[in-house]
C-alpha cells in the first residue's frame, strides 16, 4: 500500500484539518532543538485531538507499515521527536485541555498538549504549583516532558517530572487503550507501569491524558549569590549546604567562561572576575527561609566565598534572569551549541568540573559550563560550528570524554534531557549489555513492529 | 534430572551449609505473614552469601527447570514469597551488609538481607533517616520491602518505598547481573527499570544490591489526637488539614470497632465512645511544627472533633504505641485476620469507611478499619477463622466488595501491601485486559521460562 493510501485513511479518520502534507509545513517537524543531528522530512503530520483519534492514528500506520514519531513542542534536547525513518508525526497540540484541577486531592488531570505553564497558572489560584520546572516550560507540553522525564531549577529538593506522574492513560502499539495509576498518593498494583511509560519517550505507548500531583505553593522565598575564588570552595559550599540539612529549591552552578559571557549578553552585575558563582534559592514557610537563607550564609563564608541576598523580587529576578539567560548568552558565541547533560552525585561536582575545563584545553574547545550543582547535574556546553567538520570531530571527542568522565564518577550520561538519538551510543556504557539486553527485550514484547518512534533509546 | 540432583548442584555451588533440606526447616518457608493461602513445601532453601551465589543458584534452576521464590523475612501481606509450585526458595537473610553510608550524597547502598530498622540505626548518626516505614520496620529486610514496595505511617509526606529506591543490582532470569540506576538524584538515562524492578515482587529478577536516598531527620514533631463524632467530621478535618497546606508526616484513622479493641487490648486511654479518631503528626523544624500543630488543631475544632496534643515523648510514644497495637490487638478477638489495603483517593475517605461498615452489616461480619487516612489508605481487618468456611465464603464476598467499591471511588487494589497470590484475581478489575496484557508481555520477555517467582502478580 502506498504511502498516499495512508494518508488518504488518516485524512477519512481524523478529518482533512488534521492532516498536514504540505512540504513547507513538514520541514518544521523535521528538527526539534537538538543541534547536530540528521533532518529528515516525515511523510505526514497529524493533530488528533481525542484519545480515539490516536488509536485511529496507530491501526492507519500498522496497517501501512509506517512508524509514528509523538511530539509535543519540540524542545527536547536528545533528538527524541525526529522522524528519523519517515512516517507519521503525530503532534499532540490539539489535544491540550486541562480535564480536571482536584485541589481536594492535590492532583490535576491533563491532555498531553497542555503547555506546563498553563498548567501552573490554572493551579495558583488554588494556592498550588506543578513543581517541574524545565527552561522552556513557557512552551513545553505535559506530554513531551512526561515522555522526555524532564528535569528543571527545583530538582533537588523537588525532584524530576517522574516524581509527579501518578496516572497515564496510553495508546500501546497495538492500538489498545490502558490506563495506568490513578489519584491516589499510594498505588503498588503491579508493575510500575506509570513510570516505565514517563520517560520512555514515546518508545513503548503514546501519551493521551495524564494525572500529575501538585504542592502547596511555598509562602516564602530567598534567593542569594554565592561569588568564589576556587573552584574547590564552591565545590565545598555545595557539600557544606546539604551536609547543614538544607536542602535548597534551587543550587545553581556557572563557571567562569559562562559568567563572561552572560555578564556581556545581559549586564546584570554578575562577578566576572569570579571563578565560580552559586546561585542558591531556599523556600517554604518564612520561618524556614529565614534560618536556612542563615546557614547557607555561614557555610558559604566558611568555604571563603562572599554571599549577596536578593533584597527584594526586583533583585531576585536579576538574579535568575542572569540564570535563565546562561544558555542564549552562550548560544550567541557561535552557530552552534551543544548542550551536554553529564550527571555525577553531589560530591563530584569539583572533580567533575576541573575534568570538563581539561578536556576543553585538550580539545582546544569553547566550553561553558552551568547547571544544577545541587542535584550533580551539569550542563556542558560547547560553542561550536556545525559546518566546522574538523571541529565537530573534536567536539564528538570531547563529548565521549565527558560521559566517560561522568560514569567514571558514578554518574548517569542523562540526568533530565533523556536518550532518544543523541544517546543512544552511550547506553551500554551505562547499563552494559546486559542493561540494553532489558531494554531491547521490554521494547521488543510491548512495539514487536518497532513503529513507535523507531532510531530512538533502544532498537528492537 | 532429578530434584535431588539439583540439590546437590546447589550444595556444591554454594557450600552445604547454605543449603536447607531438612522437612521441619522447610515448613516455616512454607508461608508468610498472609493468611487464607494454600502452604506447599518449596524443595530446598538456599541461603546465598553473594551476588555470585545468585547467578548460581539461579543458572542451577534453569538447568533443572525449578522456580526460585527470592524470601526476605517474609512478612508480607499478599502471599509474595508463598512457594507455590515448590522448588527453591531463595533466602536473602545472610546478605546483610550495609555497604555503604555516603552522608555527602545523601544515599546509602545495601544487601537485600538488610533490616529496614538496622539500615536507620546506622544512617542516625549521620542526623540522617530513611523514611519508609512499614509495620514490620524491625523485622523485614530492605530486599523484601523493595520487592514488595512497602508503605507505611509517613506515606503521606514521605512516600512508599519506591520514591526511595535509586539503583539496583539485579539477577536476571537468564543469569545476567544488571545494574541500573545510582547516586545521582538526576536520572533519566533509558526506561526507568529501577521504578521497574521495585515492586514486582520478585518475579522480574532477583534484587542483590540496593542504593537508596536518605534525608535529613527532623529536628522537632507534634503529635495529636483527634476524637469525632461523626465520621463525616473526621472526613473532613483530613480534608480540611490538606487544603490548610499542611502535609503531616503521619494522618492516621481509627474506626469505633478499631479504637474499642485496641483501648480493651493495651489500655492507654483511647476514648470509646468516639466514631473516629484521628492520630497526627507534623514535623520539621521547630517553627514550621509549631505553625502546623496550630493548623491543625484549628481544622480539627471547626470540624467538630476534639483534640489532644502530646505534652510530652511518654505521651506520643502512647498514642503511637496504640495505633501500632490496631493490628494485634484485633488480631487477638479471632484466629485468622484478613488485613485489606484498600486504597481511595483522600477526598473519598469517608465514603469509603461507610462502605466498608455497610460491607460488614451486609455480610454478618466483624471488620475493623484503621489506615494512612492522609494518603487514602485503608486497611478494612476482617476478624474471622479459617476453619469456618461458611464464613470464609462471606469473607471472600465482602473482599471481592471492598475491592469493587475502592475502584469505583478512583482508587486502587493496593496501596503498600503489593498483589502477590491474594490480589492476582482483582488485576484485571483495575489495569483491564490491555493492562494485564503489558504486565503479561513485560513478564514474558525478561523471564520466559517462568522460573521467578510463579503464581504471583501475572503469570507469563
Amino acid at each position: 500500500m502506498s504511502k498516499q493510501q495512508a494518508i488518504e485513511a488518516l485524512e477519512k479518520a481524523l478529518g482533512k484539518e488534521n492532516v498536514i502534507t504540505k512540504h513547507e509545513d513538514l520541514v518544521t517537524y523535521s528538527f526539534d532543538a537538538t543541534p547536530d543531528l540528521p533532518n529528515p522530512l516525515p511523510d505526514v503530520v497529524v493533530t488528533p485531538t481525542c484519545t480515539e483519534d490516536v488509536v485511529k492514528v496507530v491501526n492507519i500506520a500498522r496497517e501501512h507499515k509506517m512508524p509514528i514519531y509523538p511530539r509535543g513542542s519540540g524542545t527536547n534536547l536528545s533528538g527524541g521527536t525526529i522522524p528519523l525513518e519517515g512516517g507519521i508525526v503525530l503532534s499532540t497540540l490539539k489535544m491540550n485541555k486541562i480535564l480536571e484541577i482536584d485541589a481536594d486531592n492535590l492532583v490535576a488531570v491533563v491532555q498531553p498538549g497542555v503547555i506546563i505553564q498553563d498548567l501552573n497558572n490554572a493551579v495558583a489560584p488554588h494556592g498550588l504549583i506543578y513543581p517541574p520546572d524545565p527552561g522552556t516550560v513557557s512552551t513545553a507540553t505535559m506530554g513531551g516532558s512526561v515522555s522526555e522525564c524532564s528535569g528543571g531549577l527545583r530538582g533537588l529538593k523537588y525532584g524530576v517530572t517522574k516524581h509527579y506522574v501518578m496516572g497515564l492513560e496510553v495508546v500501546l502499539a497495538d492500538g489498545q487503550v490502558a490506563r495506568f495509576g490513578g489519584k491516589t498518593v499510594k498505588n503498588v498494583t503491579a508493575y510500575d507501569l506509570v513510570k516505565l511509560f514517563t520517560g520512555a519517550e514515546g518508545t513503548l505507548g503514546i501519551i493521551t491524558e495524564i494525572i500529575v500531583r501538585l504542592i502547596p505553593a511555598p509562602e516564602a522565598r530567598a534567593s542569594m549569590l554565592a561569588t568564589f575564588d576556587k573552584l574547590e570552595d564552591a565545590g565545598n559550599a555545595i557539600k557544606g549546604i546539604i551536609a547543614n540539612k538544607v536542602i535548597p529549591a534551587t543550587l545553581e552552578i556557572m563557571d567562569q567562561a559562562t559568567i563572561r559571557t552572560v555578564e556581556n549578553f545581559a549586564k546584570v552585575g554578575l562577578p566576572t572576575d569570579a571563578r565560580a558563582i552559586l546561585l542558591i534559592e531556599v523556600d517554604g514557610i518564612p520561618e524556614v527561609v529565614e534560618k536556612e537563607a542563615e546557614k547557607v550564609v555561614n557555610v558559604v563564608k566558611e568555604n571563603n566565598g562572599k554571599i549577596k541576598k536578593a533584597k527584594d523580587d526586583k533583585e531576585r529576578e536579576d538574579l535568575w534572569a542572569a540564570r535563565r539567560a546562561a544558555l542564549p548568552a552562550l548560544a550567541q558565541l557561535k552557530p552552534t551549541t551543544v548542550l551536554e547533560d553529564a550527571t555525577v552525585p553531589r560530591s563530584k561536582i569539583t572533580e567533575m568540573l576541573v575534568a570538563i575545563e581539561e578536556i576543553a584545553q585538550k580539545y582546544n574547545l569553547n566550553i561553558g559550563t552551568f547547571g544544577h550543582a545541587g542535584d550533580g547535574n551539569l550542563h556542558p556546553t560547547i560553542l561550536t560550528d556545525a559546518r566546522d567538520k574538523e571541529e565537530m570531530e573534536r567536539v564528538h571527542k570531547a563529548v565521549d570524554d565527558i560521559f566517560k568522565k561522568a560514569l567514571e564518577l558514578g554518574g548517569t550520561l542523562s540526568g533530565e534531557h533523556g536518550i532518544g538519538m543523541a544517546k543512544a551510543r552511550f547506553l551500554k556504557w551505562e547499563l552494559g549489555e546486559s542493561g540494553i539486553d532489558v531494554l531491547r527485550k521490554i521494547k521488543n514484547a510491548l512495539d514487536p513492529e518497532g513503529i513507535l518512534n523507531p532510531g530512538k533509546m533502544v532498537s528492537n
